[in-house]
């Protein structure tokens, strides 16, 4: 990595947000480095079947539209590197990442990390992850119409998802890891309107999701920490909340909402000149694909307007 | 058409928005009518061929694209009519829609009429039109590395883009109507900075697009009411303003900004409670289907929210 290089465009991140942004930077002959700790394309690689991603009448496999948006980008001239960012500071015009790759510096950054979903780490979660294991009703939820289901939380969106997700289960088992839930009164009450098809489980923990020819048939928990419970279904869903990547930006001045989410205006431009947030790590973010991906364009072109007048005063 | 029916969402216009937000909503069971007075898929319809719509390494015909957002949305059940809304208005809980088809009444609506880029009204203009005739840089500017291209306007979106093509084309002959342009000095001063390639001829019409073998080859115009002049070129982009479909709207109490685009929050609601809006017809809109598709599915989550909280509060 040459140290005297300043990128016009630096993306930390690689998923279809970074991805887009970047088909539309460097289609316009904006020089963009795509930095990435881990694998390309974001949440979307590993989810295995997207059902309401626009352009694919009949769904798509999540890889498979991750290296297309990567084959996109790579086509006009992105190129990615695999190193992960440990923070970010404004110098003047430009600004600098610390990476695991050196020291780089662009003209502008695009805040790009997606967030996760926080998991419960326990067995079978990851083995079924994305098959038989959910974290959003609205990309999964339709897939289990008329099956059994297991929803695991009870904080607003937990108590929210459950309900939504009644109209596609015959029946629901809430596992509530304390006495009662910490949703709002209004969610709590539109759960006891659901009672039909939501059984609330209090004091229950959530131990270990069991498979049988690579498909979830079971969660078995505990009961007042000591009865042991099984609960036998089609799917799991986990709503136990975001974990937005956004630790390297402690110190760099950029403002973060109350959950960690990055702070924009309506440009998608953050409070510090030339750093930009678009996709899942946004305030206001909604964890769809299509949404992160518009996002990126958006930015994108946001960007150019930010660079060009970046250029015309200081010649 | 059934007057006492109410839907739980009727979208103006069936263009990428509307049919990514229908996508999104009758997957989730919430039952859905799009309107449209013309064609379905909008601007993205009519156009010749897409490279920047994320998940097409190789671009995409902008009619196949449509097709399969159509396709993708009725799949899960999203109903078509064709249909001319001409005015709408808030009644009690509902909204009303006058329409060439009778009545319509719902719980929500999407106003998704896109814009129009305003056109010349010249020969060969429509005929050319995406094939040589252009009105969107960002889209199209690509297709001509290393050509030559005619730009007409004077505003600031024509010296903007008249500058932003100077990556691509070898030489732009600008034709201003007028005796100067209406762009801002800055913008003025730019266009003079690319001098090189960039040559504006003022008090210049624009009267005839010529072609040969189905490809633009010449602009014909009038210099100072008189002179007939012609200028050689691989294609011509228009940029003399947007129209946005929002003649409808009318007395109905949606806000517009000054250029006539609908003015939303940060969830893509209107002034008007349960009237929304997204794509290319709102304040802030990028002309861009990724963008437009991207609004779509973040208005139908936030349409969702918004009918879910209707129903709380009017059981």
């Amino acid at each position: 990595m040459n140290e005297n290089e300043v990128h016009d465009v630096v993306t930390i991140g690689a998923g279809p947000t970074a991805l887009t942004a970047a088909i539309y930077t460097t289609r316009e002959d904006i020089e963009t480095l795509l930095l990435d700790k881990g694998a390309i394309g974001g949440l979307a690689a590993i989810t295995d079947w997207v059902d309401n991603y626009p352009g694919f009448p009949e769904g798509i496999a999540g890889l498979e539209l991750a290296d297309r948006l990567q084959k996109q980008a790579e086509r006009f001239g992105a190129k990615i590197d695999f190193a992960e960012v440990s923070s970010l500071a404004k110098k003047g015009n430009v600004i600098e990442l610390d990476t695991t790759d050196g020291k780089i510096v662009a003209k502008a950054v695009l805040i790009a990390t997606g967030s996760d979903y926080k998991r419960l780490g326990i067995p079978g979660e990851d083995e079924y992850y994305a098959r038989g294991v959910h974290f959003c009703a609205t990309c999964d939820g339709a897939f289990y119409r008329d099956r059994k289901l297991v929803v695991v939380g009870g904080g607003n969106s937990a108590a929210q998802e459950a309900v939504f997700l009644t109209r596609y289960a015959t029946h629901i088992d809430m596992l509530v890891r304390g006495p009662k839930m910490r949703a709002s009164d209004v969610l709590q009450k539109e759960v006891t309107k659901h009672s039909d098809k939501i059984t609330v489980h209090y004091n229950t923990s959530t131990d270990k999701i069991l498979g049988k020819d690579s498909k979830v048939v079971a969660v078995e928990g505990t009961e007042n920490a000591k009865k042991k419970v099984t609960f036998e279904t089609d799917g799991v869903f986990i709503f136990i909340g975001l974990k937005p990547n956004t630790t390297f930006l402690a110190g760099s001045g950029v403002e973060l909402d109350e959950i960690g989410l990055v702070k924009t205006d309506e440009e998608l431009h953050t409070n510090v000149a030339g750093i930009f947030c678009a996709g899942d790590v946004r305030s206001g973010a909604t964890m769809q694909i299509a949404s992160a991906a518009g996002e990126g364009a958006t930015a994108a072109l946001n960007i150019r307007k930010y660079l060009e007048e970046l250029e015309r005063n200081n010649p």
